[in-house]
């Protein structure tokens, strides 16, 4: 199965477009693991058995790990994945952006390593810098195209003179991951939820990629604009929700508040499909 | 001593503008070491002992220990060029492009964790990707801006009908890293050798700034031409060589054989100064 009929299925079993993201801070950790860089794994053992059967998919940031050492623990967090929702593809949050043998390199890393079944790119250094994931059959890679945050604009808003139409730099990514790139149909796209019309612009010219759309719950996206903009029957997107449902609360009853707040997103992500 | 101190400090007293690159790749080791990814360290190691006192810089690009769960080989390899070359300056080759808590994360990682003094970064997200690593005062980093890679121009070469005077994206980055976004002098700019006419375009428009030019040396750049398009007496440049060097020979004397390239391409690179 292809990580882009893993996604249907699982839109279709879980009947969810919530994509839980786990971003492990040990100073937020709630009750007895406050502080723990040693609980990492279960912590993020706890949110995953607690919304397993309500997810699309689960992001593991990498940075979260690698700043603490915690390599191992995600490599075992990868496997309870595997254990307790083998229904439910994994995208490994990580940007990577490089090319040739190094890019290589990190596809063994996302893909055999970590047994991901999708990983987030940057496309700054062009197509072969996206290619060498391609060579992964079935994998998936979403490329950053329009994010959210104060500086997106900085590079991604900017109007290009010398390609027809004169589309902005995300417009123009959106494109190229529609065409030219996307090979085997493994591609999809990283949308910020913040600007709605965004993601129609980016849906418009990309009708049948998935979207991976940040920034709805602690972030504030509205999660109703967001699925009437980038949700298409067969295009699914991947709404992640990361910190409103980990930390959801910061007493022992974490799992359950993670369960509550991914239920009510799932919820709303539901009917907003109408 | 903050980066660009260092930096001018390893090139006044190795004579040297060259970057060693530190790519293991264990199907490529030598001799008894071939195919050891255990022996990753001591690769590394043998490369840093005979070249210490030839270079500006060393370069592990992080990508080839990840693949290999080899994060522990990374620290103590750190730690033996801290050992041995008190006075290299050390960029962890990440190209790290992500925001906020995560970009954190990953400051965190590089600086703390491995104890880098610099780091790559993509500017694809904008300054807000940039800004959480000039927090940690006296480290550098280094935004890609023009790769030579065939894919470089992809996005990299796209001129910008948004921003005054049209320039190319690439353009754009390197007066970013000049002017605004350079909060305190801690930034630099990542340039292919294979095009110096581009390294003397991004030379004037970032007059000041370290540049770090990876591609001499096995990738094909021409040492003079690089070195007459981008070193100027106040602003270093990194010239950085990896295979060249570190695979100089396959047999047992490949650390005599890596001294002697990395002396002769020094050397190349001084005489080129003029």
């Amino acid at each position: 199965m292809t990580f882009i009929e893993q996604l249907r299925a699982a839109e279709r079993q879980n009947r969810s477009l919530l994509c839980v993201g786990l971003d492990p801070e040990p100073t937020r950790f709630p009750g007895r693991l406050k502080g723990d860089a040693n609980k990492i794994y279960d912590f993020c053992a706890r949110i995953v058995d607690a919304t397993a059967d309500l997810v699309i998919a689960f992001k593991p940031q990498i940075a979260y790990f690698a700043s603490h050492r915690a390599e191992g623990q995600l490599e075992r967090l990868m496997e309870h994945i595997r254990r307790v929702a083998p229904q439910v593809p994994i995208i490994l949050d990580a940007k990577r952006g490089d090319i040739g043998s190094t890019a290589e390199q990190y596809a063994l890393e996302a893909f055999e390593r970590y047994g991901a079944d999708a990983v987030t790119l940057s496309p700054f250094m062009g197509f072969d810098s996206v290619a060498p994931y391609l060579k992964h059959e079935g994998k998936g890679a979403f490329l950053l195209c329009r994010t959210s945050n104060p500086g997106g604009a900085d590079l991604q808003g900017q109007r290009l003179a010398s390609v027809e139409g004169e589309p902005l730099l995300y417009e123009h990514v959106a494109r190229l991951a529609q065409g030219p790139w996307n090979l085997n149909g493994q591609l999809g796209l990283v949308v910020g939820a913040t600007y709605p019309a965004e993601i129609e612009r980016v849906r418009a010219l990309a009708p049948t990629v998935p979207l991976l759309i940040p920034g709805v719950g602690a972030q504030g996206g509205d999660a109703v604009a967001t699925v009437r903009a980038g949700w298409r029957e067969d295009a699914p997107i991947v709404v992640n929700s990361s910190r409103a449902i980990c930390y959801a609360s910061d007493g022992d009853d974490f799992a359950e508040a993670a369960r509550r707040e991914a239920t009510r997103t799932r919820d709303g992500l539901e009917a907003a499909k109408g």
